[in-house]
């Protein structure tokens, strides 16, 4: 049975996380940063020393291109990212890219007949340091001209670090690719959770993305002196906005064990000591893959803000931000992972990604489909991310014999 | 009996409160903006149209003199303050010095022989738009030159604030008197809570100032991705940052009721949307009339805070930043302005302040008393903020007879 080469995927990871790398064993390489750069450079090397033509297109996705020789063949695409958070880890996104170029490697060297081009892609901004998913939405045709008008507010700072990277917003903006040269998209990735590690499962087959929706909840009191008013008479935001935080929880892990919500922010104005607070403006995230699941939540949670603002004797405003809506996983996608993981011997399950991944912005033009390897602790974007070696083999191996048999039927 | 003019009382009231009127009835009169400037020249030319010397320090303060014409004779202080918060209300401070104005025409209109020089002042800043009781700390020797060096973070634009005034940070360090040179002072303020209201009492003896004692409690977790990190496995500072503040709530009205608590700040960190928060400070400050019941509280809340960091597998540190004692009033100055409300039929209750006020420095140098009138529904620091017009003549008639008391007797 084909596999990978365990040794020459482990020096391609070696390599892919040299560039960047902390003391502490984590990975500093926000994109466009002088070590990402260099990251990148690395990988066009490694690109051109295996033989495989580079390409690089206007959004400075980098990619590894094989042909199987077929005209009018479609591009079964495969791959991650090599940017990392700021003081991230080493296998979040740099793990996909070297797996899948030892995949390509396999692959080339076994000689398989196939019926599609292979390509190992390296997305641009995966963790959006200044665009979330930048090189994959760009690619998929998906992000807007507005979407690169001013990210985090750094306007200026955006287009010296394009510079940096010999990109410009017009070159991002004509990435697309026609979605009639696909053949699909797999991609191989950490959980950055638990799920696989406490069910000591190997591979976990994502069967969707997540959704994701953005609230300002308000409580809204009376600013009042903090000495002179009695406790009895205040109209006090901070205690609506503390009883509704609780609450996001505890109704969380109560009735939605599909949903996982989280209270990032609690803005208190006026929010000197003497005062007492006036608004409280709550930052709340709730994720799951059902829509109707968290649409149920998020009505558990207006009705919770409304009794905590009663309570309190407060005004409260539950206001909806922005969603993104849950992306399925291709079915026929997930099945050769499955088939993949099962012809290993390896345990497998169906699982919801609960983060975003490029793969959902590949599911807007073809199949794709995407694989995870148990995260030791659930710890990521942290410098104590680690994944155990021989877990890493297995989800390379499950995408190479995904991708042998993608590549090798249809196109 | 000898009571005040009622009519020119109020017409004292209206002049010391026309400038820096707001539409709504409010007064927006931070100290030295042009409003606060143009009242205090008001003041002057109202005390110099009556007759009396004018006097301003070297921090500002102003007052009318009337001398007793005994040599070596001390001085009875007593007034209030004409400055406001931004957007406050007309009773808070102006009511105190239009008060003491009609005292002393009353006193010196009715030619009682007096023991003491009478001296009606307006203290500079005493609600802290630059620095708090900055005119009375002043006169009392309890400024400290580090206090002047940069008020609220804006050390320029306090010099040119202070330009404006004619003064320096030299002239108000520079204007101590002499305790020996006086025989104690005085003030009528509005409540500024509700306890004479609902207690239906004409007028408030103030027993102390109450202490001010201020924390930080920093509760820390740990900061995980929001979408992949199961409920279970969060370590979410801003669940227990939530618990303490309701705690502080619970426990101060359970079983503290001469205490008061607000916490005034969440501030959380990071604060993504897409990150359990690491760390949550919550500001917290107490007051009481009695330190050993503040330490109590504190003792409670620290609990409240351990308990609330254990259920959510925090770490959490109480820290103490800063705690202004209470001030205990004079208790001869107390039986003058409760002997002055008995004479004149009035109900009175003794009671501390919650708030700070001028009193408390002038406590640090000679004996000091306040009385209180009620304040409607609580209201203050805000365009809301009123009393009933008898209820300052009340309080007025009450300063009168207990001026009269100390300026005809002792020195």
């Amino acid at each position: 049975m084909l596999t990978i080469n365990e040794h020459r995927f482990r020096a391609h990871f070696e390599a892919l996380t040299r560039l960047g790398a902390t003391d502490d064993g984590g990975l500093d390489r926000p994109t466009f940063s002088d070590a990402h750069l260099d990251a990148r450079r690395g990988f066009r090397e490694l690109i051109e020393n295996a033989g495989f033509a580079c390409r690089v297109d206007g959004a400075g996705n980098h990619s590894a291109f094989f042909s199987c020789g077929v005209p009018g063949a479609k591009t079964l695409l495969f791959g991650s990212h090599l940017d990392s958070v700021p003081q991230g880890g080493r296998f979040d996104g740099a793990l996909g890219v070297a797996a899948a170029f030892e995949v390509l490697e396999t692959l080339r060297d076994a000689g398989v007949p196939l019926a599609v081009h292979l390509e190992v892609i390296d997305f641009t901004d995966e963790e959006g340091s200044w665009v979330a998913l930048m090189g994959s939405r760009a690619l998929a045709g998906v992000l807007r001209p507005r979407d690169l008008d001013n990210p985090r507010g750094q306007g200026e700072a955006f287009q010296e670090a394009l510079a940096r990277a010999s990109l410009t917003t017009d070159s991002i903006l004509a990435a697309t690719r026609p979605p009639e040269t696909l053949a699909g998209y797999l991609e191989i990735h950490i959980e950055q959770g638990t799920r696989l590690e406490v069910s000591q499962t190997d591979i976990g087959i994502v069967t969707e993305m997540v959704g994701i929706w953005m609230y300002y909840v308000t409580f809204t009191g009376r600013a009042d002196h903090a000495g002179t008013t009695s406790m009895h008479d205040r109209l006090d935001a901070a205690q609506g906005a503390a009883a509704f935080t609780l609450a996001v929880r505890r109704v969380a892990m109560a009735d939605f064990p599909n949903c996982v919500a989280n209270v990032s922010q609690m803005a208190v104005t006026p929010g000197a000591f003497n005062i007492v607070p006036e608004t409280v403006v709550v930052h709340l995230e709730l994720r799951g893959s059902e829509t109707e699941g968290v649409e149920r939540l998020e009505a558990a949670l207006a009705d919770e803000a409304a009794r905590a603002a009663e309570a309190f004797g407060l005004q409260v405003d539950f206001q909806f931000l922005e969603a993104v809506y849950p992306t399925p996983m291709d079915e026929r996608m997930q099945r050769a992972l499955e088939d993949g993981a099962e012809g290993l011997g390896l345990s497998h399950r169906r699982l919801p990604s609960l983060a975003g991944h490029d793969a959902q912005s590949m599911a807007r033009i073809c199949p794709a489909g995407m694989l995870f390897v148990p995260s030791v602790g659930g710890f990521s974007h942290s410098p104590r991310e680690f994944t155990a070696w021989q877990d890493c083999v297995n989800g390379a191996n499950t995408l190479l014999h995904a991708v042998l048999h993608l590549a090798t039927r249809a196109g």
